[in-house]
């Protein structure tokens, strides 16, 4: 029965990581495109704490493609799916065309079933957005049997989820081209290459909702004058500084080019026209808790970053884990007694002492941090082998544990 | 009696106001002269509201200079403090030796008490330094006969304090001399020029002490590469087109330009490492609040800036006063029944629509804001003729009224 076989559904199932900035990106020259206006640079967080999962499934039967996201079905025609999808049929067909065998040639015309989770709730504001579009795009590629470079077509569903198509740490070189081509994402050092390094994510409470990235990039590039200056002249340096400081593993370095970066990017939102705040009170204590920690012992221990949302990115090294995650529970008292407060990576608890807790001196918050996710750099996205794994069921529809 | 006619002190006393930036000086380029990195713009406010009173007694018997601030002896030694009484008792010397005869040569050699108060709270957070030395040198200046340009005498003392040397809207030219000769205030319009302006300080309670702006502008000069291009490619223009739109009574351009620079100084303090923050979530709320009311109207009618604090200062025309003030009211809800809330010139009540209040649609605030001095914009320093005014009595020592 050939018929019968070709019209169960052809599924795979992949997982994507999410990235945090360090030389942030913040404004486009090509909206369309998505194309910034300077280079950036990330770590990829490791997937054990913090992925996104999707299965694509392909079939003659299905009548018209579909997506469902965190369990719900969503509009399919989102121009930003829709440059995703045909950019991957788009090199199938240019790649069958060339002759390449590995081109899965009678699914090219099928429709697609797309489901994706996150395992990290979306409450808690952390850009869900670059690991989506990394895993679509790195999910499509393996359906239609697509390889090599896809980071020009993940960026055309979000910008940041070209960076999210390698582990470790990663660059997006803007490129100069009108058509987006060289504007790509280029692993600078894999995960196993700074195995000390640890981040923290500090899920912190929002009180309101902040105004969107796309948005707001789009009035920073029409308002700021400093925008364009950091742009220009600022971040190419800053790039061969950061790159610099990874291959060194110069943790002082790399941590204050980090904070300068990060308080840099917040600037430029600040000096847009109406202005934009993402910093609250509760990334300012966290910002003068990290400066008085570093200060108190006299050189640059850990770093913060944020992005345009509340939560707090921490980097230090290993041997630091313990004390900073008993300070940052000090200064932000939990609401619980603490159980829940530490998440992802093990970490040891070590009373703090009193004379860190007076060098510090800073009034505790209460309840500016829900809690804390343990982790460190991880892999790009991977294929998941195991079929129980797969978010859609053989008729192609999600399962109902999704 | 001659011998006893001159041990009697000569007693002058003068009134300065404070000044409110609208294009803001940040960073020096010259620490001892006090030459800034770029030129200024700022609107003299009343003396009605707000100044310095200053009284200056010399005397053949007084054994050595001595300063009372706010009713308290301090030391007469500060560097800035000896800066302006050396360069007025150079000044006067020099125009004694050229031949002036208003100069008073005897009293050259004598030495000066100094009083001085401020007739609005110290903890009210507005800085009282531009009034405070603008008021001693234009009184020192009357005690020795001096006459002319004197702004350059005052920067050496506070660097904004040369803008409270003249009335109205006054621009502090950053001259480019190494001398500084060429770095002065000079008056754009007189306070005449535009009587619709009206001025709100919205007094804020501070949580905790910020950052010196002596030590702040250093630190931003040293770290902020924003600040080195704000200073160089932002502030020339904007220059131009601030006194352009003061000139031409603009209230929306002159209210946009005061907001972006306001957010562009607050930008480049965020730019500096360690960053400094003088916004707190109050300051958040006054933006938010300002942008909401102009977008609501459609138009510009309201214009925020802040300075090195927590006050935020708030301009408007006459004929939006009543409404802005029960607007600030209504979001920031006082501790009081609202009898104290505002001071100074009188503010008409008249109920607020519910339309507009949900066309804002912010959560109010309460405590935010202690209350608002109501205001416009005044005169330079003046000398009062009444003697009944002096702060020290004819033995030169503060009255106990003081």
């Amino acid at each position: 029965m050939p018929e019968n076989n070709m019209d169960k559904p052809k599924i795979v199932t992949c997982t994507a990581p999410v990235n945090i900035a360090v030389v942030k990106y913040w404004g486009k020259r090509n909206e369309e495109l998505i194309l910034p206006i300077n280079s950036s640079l990330s770590v990829t967080l490791h997937q054990d704490q913090l992925k996104t999962t999707t299965t694509v499934a392909t079939s003659r039967s299905f009548q018209e493609d579909r997506i469902w996201l965190n369990g719900k079905e969503e509009d399919i025609t989102h121009p930003r799916l829709q440059s995703c999808l045909r950019e991957i049929r788009r090199l199938a067909r240019k790649r069958r065309n060339d002759g390449d065998p590995s081109v899965d040639s009678t699914g090219l015309s099928h429709k697609v079933h797309i489901c994706s989770v996150n395992n990290f709730p979306t409450a808690a504001g952390l850009a869900s957005s670059a690991a989506g579009f990394a895993c679509l795009v790195y999910t499509l590629a393996r359906v239609f049997g697509v390889e090599g470079e896809l980071s020009g077509i993940a960026r055309q569903g979000s910008g940041s989820a070209c960076r999210s198509m390698y582990g470790g740490f990663v660059q997006w070189i803007m490129g100069d081209k009108d058509d987006g081509k060289d504007s790509l994402a280029q692993q600078v050092e894999p995960q196993t290459h700074w195995p000390e390094l640890r981040i923290l994510v500090l899920v912190a409470s929002a009180e309101r909702k902040p105004v969107g990235s796309t948005s707001g990039m789009q009035t920073s590039v029409q308002t700021s004058c400093l925008l364009k200056h950091r742009a220009q002249s600022v971040v190419p340096e800053r790039m061969v500084e950061m790159i610099d400081a990874v291959r060194r593993k110069d943790f002082p370095a790399f941590a204050e080019l980090t904070m300068k970066d990060s308080n840099q990017f917040h600037a430029t939102c600040l000096d847009t026209y109406p202005p934009i705040f993402y910093l609250s009170s509760v990334s300012h204590q966290v910002i003068s808790l990290v400066h008085r920690y570093n200060k108190h012992y006299g050189e640059t221990r850990v770093a913060y970053t944020f992005d345009a949302g509340p939560n707090a990115v921490i980097f230090t090294l290993e041997q630091h884990v313990s004390e900073i995650v008993q300070v940052v529970q000090h200064f932000f008292p939990p609401d619980t007694n603490g159980e829940d407060f530490i998440k992802g990576l093990p970490v040891s608890r070590a009373p703090l002492s009193e004379e860190l807790k007076r060098g510090i001196g800073l009034e505790p918050m209460a309840k500016g941090i829900n809690y804390i996710i343990s982790t460190k750099a991880g892999p790009g996205p991977c294929v998941v082998e195991d079929p129980t794994q797969h978010l859609l069921s053989s008729d192609g529809l999600p399962k109902k544990t999704v």
